[in-house]
């Protein structure tokens, strides 16, 4: 019956079409996207014209033709997901290398304040970032966990940093709440989207976010190790300003100045010469969130991630699982986490035949429901394979 | 007789069947490849199965088969056209965020000292990131010209930097004179390589460079945007640190701790992801340097430049062109300048044409010589175009 309830779920989504932008190879299962989305029809097509023409062909002079333009255009291309907008995202370098420069910025914003506070449930390279960011100015790293975040804030708090949905768990993070609890101490708030563009909605803009980073390769779908993306609140551009500025940064890099002027807008995030190949493909996947609103994904996605919770329930629960994510579907992310004693080894024996899904220490499984390309029915199949372990 | 000179050295070439290796369109005389390396036949194929194979088809699980290894594997390619030993170089990010690495890491080895000494006509984006680094610290940035850089070193300096190869008049730098003053007065020394690698000889172990950081678009020929590279002194390595320290320059990135333990070698200067496709096109170029020996670059280099200065003298002194670079060839990197009022509009006439050099302000038209592609033949043609204008 499961079978039958998830074909007919199948058959009135009206976002089922967009698997067809997808290059999933046949037998696989992939519950993956939230570490690296697949490939794209497009972002293949995209590439090969960019080797063959743009590379081989017209070798430099691309720079001018396209490439010079494209952090900017692809920052406009994620801007729409995130609530941004227009020349406030701008796309460069990797999430780790953004967030030091959004935590370098909030701090020199805030001269005088000795701590930053950061989720100590964060993924681990924000908080190293974090440390080191702290280290550097000889501030404090408060890390709490989300729940007491709010708590943490206070005079002293230069800026605070956590990531919108836990990459374990799934966890939606209080935006609101945290938000404003930081801009009522005066502090500044970055906030990591890693796991949220491209499958949960965001509105920097509504809730007057002074930073955000984010992924390029996971639910945005650029491949592996597309580069990450960058937002700054126009209210801070005149006088933010990041430690990396290289010389893209500049407001004219081709004039070659000794002295560094610093762009005027987003631009002045930038550090060097883009990585062209990675970066093509990311603007050719991005195409598909043309095609679709954020709500109707989240819509999908809460239907993707509720399906395999009721499931779970009526035969998971059982058989040693444990859920880790948020029963609540407004509090969970695109993704579902089942504890499990022997989960890298099922992880490991799933993956083999196909079905592909992620492993998180201690024990943790990870499953990404990605609402461009997977399917009810899938869910469905996951769940046996799973029972039958 | 030009042209039946050319001919007889390109006939004696023994590196002429390397061309091979690239496909450069039909009816293109390419001069940029300090700017952008053209397309490897080596790299379409590889990419070609990145997408296909290891995106496509092993997804996530590409990872653990391949990428991960790859920043230090594509390193361990790079470390013998630098003198570098095995596990001393890793590839990562872009050479201004390398070079904010290595000049943090210099000037945390030497605390309380105050000044960071550099070319002033060193590459614009190296000036950039070395003020930077020197106004986080509260250091003064001493920037003299390339011939006062020895006199420039002194007990107060932390790190001196410079470009071993001048991006504009390919003037050579005295790497042993001033590593021996920087060192002489307790100072650490970081050179750029990015007009060097794969084009100039250079020898890090020999004169006992402290750090390295070089490009990997130009005389590597890795596609638009590939990935950098950044040499540490094994000595220094123990107790180096760079602040980017995100996952990946961890102990063991796949523990998910919450504190950082840095990698205990070279690894530690990497940030977070790899850009997959961008490295992967190097990692294929760079498999020519396995069959041919620096010394033989060096000498077919000096012959294609050394022979358009000798045509430059008969044929392009008289017609309003100047030699911006030095005619010692000792002395001279692997392109060649040449300051001409109109510069920049005959570089675009040309490149209408398919002649493609590049222009640098104020006035100087730069032709790269690439050892690996070039031909002697090639020289004589853009001789005669130059003298027609």
């Amino acid at each position: 019956e499961a079978t039958e309830y998830a074909q007919s779920l199948d058959a009135a989504d009206t976002l089922a079409p967009l698997r067809q932008k997808f290059d999933i190879p046949e037998g696989i299962m992939y519950f993956d996207g939230n570490s690296l989305g697949p490939l794209t029809f497009k972002s293949r097509e995209v590439l090969h014209h960019t080797i063959e023409f743009e590379w081989r062909e017209r070798l430099i002079r691309s720079w001018n033709e396209d490439w010079l333009a494209m952090p900017a255009r692809v920052g406009n291309m994620i801007a729409p997901l995130i609530g941004a907008p227009i020349d406030s995202v701008i796309v460069c370098d990797n999430t780790s290398i953004n967030l030091h420069k959004a935590l370098m910025s909030a701090v020199a914003l805030r001269p005088g304040r000795t701590e930053i506070v950061v989720d100590v449930d964060n993924f681990p390279t924000d908080i190293y970032i974090a440390q080191s960011v702290a280290d550097q100015h000889g501030l404090t790293l408060v890390a709490v966990p989300a729940t007491d975040i709010i708590g943490a804030i206070s005079e002293r708090t230069a800026v605070v940093t956590a990531t919108h949905v836990d990459y374990r768990s799934a966890n939606i993070l209080d935006v609101a709440g945290i938000t404003r609890a930081a801009h009522s101490h005066g502090a500044l708030m970055v906030w990591d989207l890693a796991h949220t563009a491209g499958a949960v909605p965001f509105d920097v803009t509504a809730h007057d976010i002074d930073f955000a980073v984010g992924c390029g390769y996971k639910y945005l779908n650029g491949g592996p190790g597309a580069p990450a993306f960058i937002y700054a609140a126009p209210r801070l551009l005149a006088d933010a300003s990041q430690p990396l500025h290289g010389w893209w940064a500049h407001a004219d890099p081709f004039a070659f100045e000794v002295g560094f002027r610093p762009a005027v807008g987003i631009n002045r995030y930038l550090t060097g010469t883009a990585t062209v190949l990675s970066m093509k493909s990311l603007e050719a996947a991005l195409e598909i969130f043309s095609l679709v609103s954020m709500d109707d994904l989240r819509v999908k996605s809460t239907s993707l991630t509720s399906l395999f919770i009721d499931l779970f329930d009526g035969h998971l629960a059982e058989k040693g699982f444990t859920l880790a994510s948020p029963r609540d579907a407004q509090a969970r992310g695109s993704h579902v986490a089942l504890g499990f004693s022997g989960g890298r080894g099922l992880v490991d024996q799933m993956s083999s035949r196909g079905v592909i899904a992620d492993f998180r220490p201690p024990d943790l499984m990870r499953f990404g429901f990605a609402p461009l390309y997977n399917r009810h029915i899938e869910v469905v199949e996951l769940v046996k394979q799973l029972a039958a372990h």
